[in-house]
């Protein structure tokens, strides 16, 4: 029997101003695996109606609780296999909440919401739901930055001794949100992008790459936040020294305002027995040194013998044939498509443990107590248990 | 009125072993503006119908010929606006003329043909149709490409004195063919690939990078060939001296030998004023050397001010977002898309000059010169006019 | 009249164990403009007098005090017109001090010494004397560190907003000092090394490369050390945030257990209008961001226009050349042989503002402070005047 | 009982323009195991008397052949040790020949001679003689690459099938021989540069990396030779293929007129089981490539475990500090200063297999057969025996 594609739905990103509705649009499409079911795209209801008929949207609502309250009374055989969410970060947690709660599984932009405490609600009703849930942290989708993941589980680097995870960016160095940009607005607004900017725009990401790659988490966090260009209410630029639970130490680092700085966000983890580190300038490459070798350099592609099984289905393409941020995101709809598929018994490769509910809490976590010590001149404080 | 999706074809890369049906259905889908309407994907009939299904295609057909006639019997507000072809190279031929016959446009794989006379047949068709046509010489379709080509209109290097151009592989460093690889094999059977194998399959591209790049072509021809792995038919080392039109010299050289070479083709051209480098392995990237003043890199990036508007719609994300291989293609395929939109009255960006027919004759002629010099110990041999 | 060489005295540098003897000796001796006069090479007195033999030192010392009354004696046309210091941090405070009081100028290892106080008592002899006094910073001796410099100063990048400096190492991975590694056993040892381990050694050149780059200095440190490798008594990783004089942010990092990392030291200057980065591994560029502009990338060659005539002495060859880690510390020497000249007034190119004895005792400042905040968990502590 | 430091002549190397004259100098004195004994600096007698008073030569003489006659007239103890050549390529043969002819051994600047007539009258007053004899093809002095030599001879690649030689320039784009550049006038003027221009001056380079690394030479060549630049009559591009000895084929490719390239010559060596890469723009690495392994990249330093003792002695420092031109050069000069002393019975390590006299005839062969094939349009050419 044939297998049909998979339904998505998604709330945000019709806007002409937005940013990643596009790139999700793309990652769902590209596979023919998927289609594009239910949209609710802008927060106002007829361009959210006309946005989805533009783009090719099978049904069209005019907010997402309409798209909820619509997709929940469909049929199992015709409502939407799960929801992405590209709506600024202040209207992540109440669709996402929604849509768990009638049982659909949910992949959600970064940072997960605006407040730990928000953080934690919807992680109880999700974990309650028991449905899928990933959230976008795009570059744990890259396939060599999975295998540093597969890597350091392997043991291949010994005890992590300490992580360096950046994530710099030039775009908001000028007043960027005074030129009519939409990305730059809601992204310094606290009111919607929440309590960091930088941090939870981006150096959520960086730390992503400790939990992910490494399977560590903070205990304690020690963060310097400031708001370089002036007039700004929240930060530009970001860094934290971190203990782990293991004893490592981390820093965390992103910048907003770092001139020609092309988010060549990255991780160097260091072990006793070794080093790995990826950055996504080269995406395609994973590096592993060790004493008194040659740099062994891992290369993306499908044919590649070293690429464990676990990792081989997120490959399109052999050797040589680049598969940059689309794919990279795509993997992550893979990723909750196989779980969607597994769950109901289709044939489907085995989903890879990209960012979770978990996860997008932990994230929380860590910045709220990263907030909390910048206030405090950079004092020591302890991020709650999922940090 | 809502812009309808753009109707796809495709003939040939529905097979387990196909390596270039994916990535264009990708191409064709990722950017939410056209659909795979009809496919007759495979050479059986039944795996045809069969695969066409599988594979979400509106309508199957059990062959090209079927696929051509069904499509012609249709009306204009029903059949496929442009016809992809992903078949060996000996199956580019009968399928595109027969589009372009029936007015239907093509994008066509490289090399064209098997044969110059069959590609200077399928010209005299094409011409006479006046349908769009594109040949997928991907590497084209790189936004830093393209602007190393307007670059060059544009003189920023003067005078073009030299260039290089090159493609280095590695995979048939080795009798794949006796593996049971299906691209190994048909690419050195000279009955499916044609006169050449490495120049044909690759050298292809790195010739074609003079043409499109430069706008030059070579008038005269000095190649080496050489099956190095054992009992080889083709060549599977390729490398060549032009002369071009413009009194400049080139190098084209390509290898399907050359261990851990992994497609970093590229090419170097060399002005009196100036030298404008790109290469596949960093394929944001564009160089510009000027003598006396530090070298220029321009990054790609929708946003970045120094993209010309002819380029720009080229590109979806805006920097530090790579795009790969596959928004390579889409981009030769968003060309013919929006050839065709144009034609048709409907609102479209100005396509770019990618590869066209003449363009695939052109490659054909200089592959055929190539291979009677190799003959010759690499005398220099005329390339009739269009190389 | 035929200028004569310049005579050279070096304390330290003549044991088999010891690393930085040598290069200092090429340093000298490679541009034909000074001569190995007299030596203190060892601390035994006995292999300090063959080690000059050895050596081909002219005058052989069997201690550096001796050395300094020895040459002391002598007349200005014959006696030493620089000495060297190479020894161990403990060891510098003592020739230094002694050297200058007679008029001999110095050219120092880093840190300057091993206390603040230490280094202010130096300071006052010094600037007393009035005697030349370098500080070996070597990597401040690349040109293209030097050309940072100068376009730091000449506004090419605006205000400085931030500035990332950095040293990975990773050769203390393991605990070298139990293998007889007299290189590991005094960098970790308090009473040799100072009151930092990888701090002192490694951070203190990260931490100069603000001042000499941008001119800054730090205000306020919050600093983290740490001994990773277990039984340490001092750090072997160094990590720190700084608030530098003109309100800017800084991170001075430097490790010795990031295995596979191979001095690859650098910086990251971030100015309101653009950025500059270089780093040791590719030590002959200097790359320029600039908002919507193709990136810059200044390479080393005397014959770039674009060198100013205050940095071309230092370039010994046209581009593509490349000139080193011993070029790189001869251009020290030079600057102090300059100077010597200069105030002869022998003719000599000027020199260039190379580390002195100003930024010897800021660079202990910063480091006591760096501890200081260490321990008490990184809480911001002022750096005196100087740091 | 002391070792005493190595007396070295030179021939050349004394003017203004001079190029040679002062990184051979460098390359003399920085490993303080040699000194500048007797120079014949200028071509006129008393400007070069003065030079040599001027550069610290002990003994100054008018001419070359002042020199021999000079040196051989004083003992052993006191002549020096060998001669450096550093004149123009026409004024290598004379002062070599008679040098050897008195038993003093010889390190010549690149091309041998001017043609291969006269290299080959060297080579049996050389062989004659059994002086040492080195010829300057600098970049086999890099440690990387005579890393790959001992690779390639380990059968770490199994049979070679390809090789790719390259050196390109861009500092002759222009009329620099119209400006008063010393360096360009000699090098374009056939009776001072010889048969060949850009091919001897650096394409004998990318043709002796196929001799050193590969152990392999040329028995046949067709050969492309062009003067780019109006009013030349010497070639400023130079491209070769050849034919190996074992079969496998090659290409060296050289230029001058290529804006923006420095000096990045390089060689790929493509075997049956793998593939080594080294550039000078990355000299302090080796890249190995195996079919479906991660990449292999060696580092240069003393300390790494992976250096073979015969390497060893030609590495000054540790990993991290980068050993660049000057050292190449210095190395050549170490292999000649250890085979004089080993000789002696003196202690010294094992001189490695750079580069001699049959290398230098070898070159010779293959540029005279490439001219010869350019002539006639690049038809093959059998290489004499010795190329």
């Amino acid at each position: 029997m044939k297998r049909r594609k998979l339904r998505v739905g998604m709330v945000g990103g019709g806007g002409g101003g937005s940013f990643f509705g596009a790139p999700h649009r793309r990652a769902i499409l590209m596979d023919n695996s998927a289609e594009l079911t239910a949209g609710a795209l802008r927060s106002d209801p007829a361009e959210a109606l006309a946005a989805a008929e533009e783009l090719f949207f099978e049904r069209g609502y005019g907010s997402w609780s309409d798209l909820i309250a619509g997709e929940a009374a469909r049929g199992d055989d015709d409502r939407i296999d799960y929801l992405t969410i590209v709506t600024p970060n202040d209207a992540h947690a109440g669709p996402a909440e929604a849509a768990a709660a009638v049982g659909i599984g949910v992949l959600c932009e970064k940072p997960l919401t605006i407040t730990l405490d928000e953080a934690r609600r919807l992680y109880a009703v999700v974990q309650d739901a028991e449905v899928p849930f990933v959230v976008a942290h795009t570059y744990t989708g890259y396939p060599m930055v999975m295998l540093a993941r597969r890597f350091v589980r392997d043991g291949l680097i010994g005890e992590v001794r300490k992580i360096e995870a950046w994530y710099p960016q030039g775009w908001l160095a000028s007043r960027r949100e005074d030129e009519g940009s939409k990305q730059a607005s809601w992204r310094v607004d606290p009111a919607r992008a929440g309590v960091s900017g930088c941090g939870g725009d981006i150096g959520s990401h960086a730390y992503e790459f400790i939990r992910f790659v490494a399977g560590l988490r903070a205990v304690r966090v020690s963060a310097r936040m400031k708001s370089v260009v002036p007039g700004r209410a929240l930060d530009d630029d970001f860094a934290a020294f971190a203990e782990l639970d293991n004893g490592a130490i981390a820093t965390v680092s992103a910048s907003q305002i770092d001139i020609g700085a092309e988010n060549d966000n990255g991780f160097r983890v260091i072990g006793a027995a070794g080093t790995l580190q990826w950055r996504h300038a080269r995406f395609a490459r994973l590096e592993h040194f060790v004493a008194d070798r040659p740099v062994a350099v891992y290369r993306a592609g499908a044919d590649y013998g070293y690429v464990p099984e676990s990792i081989r289905p997120y490959l399109r393409m052999p050797q040589g044939h680049p598969e940059g941020f689309h794919e990279a995101l795509a993997n992550l709809h893979r990723t909750i498509e196989w779980t969607v598929r597994g769950r109901r018994g289709e044939e489907a490769p085995r989903p890879f443990e990209h960012p979770g509910i978990v996860d997008g809490v932990a994230v929380m976590a860590f910045l709220e107590a990263s907030v909390a010590s910048a206030r405090e001149g950079g004092a020591w404080v302890d991020v709650p248990f999922g940090g």
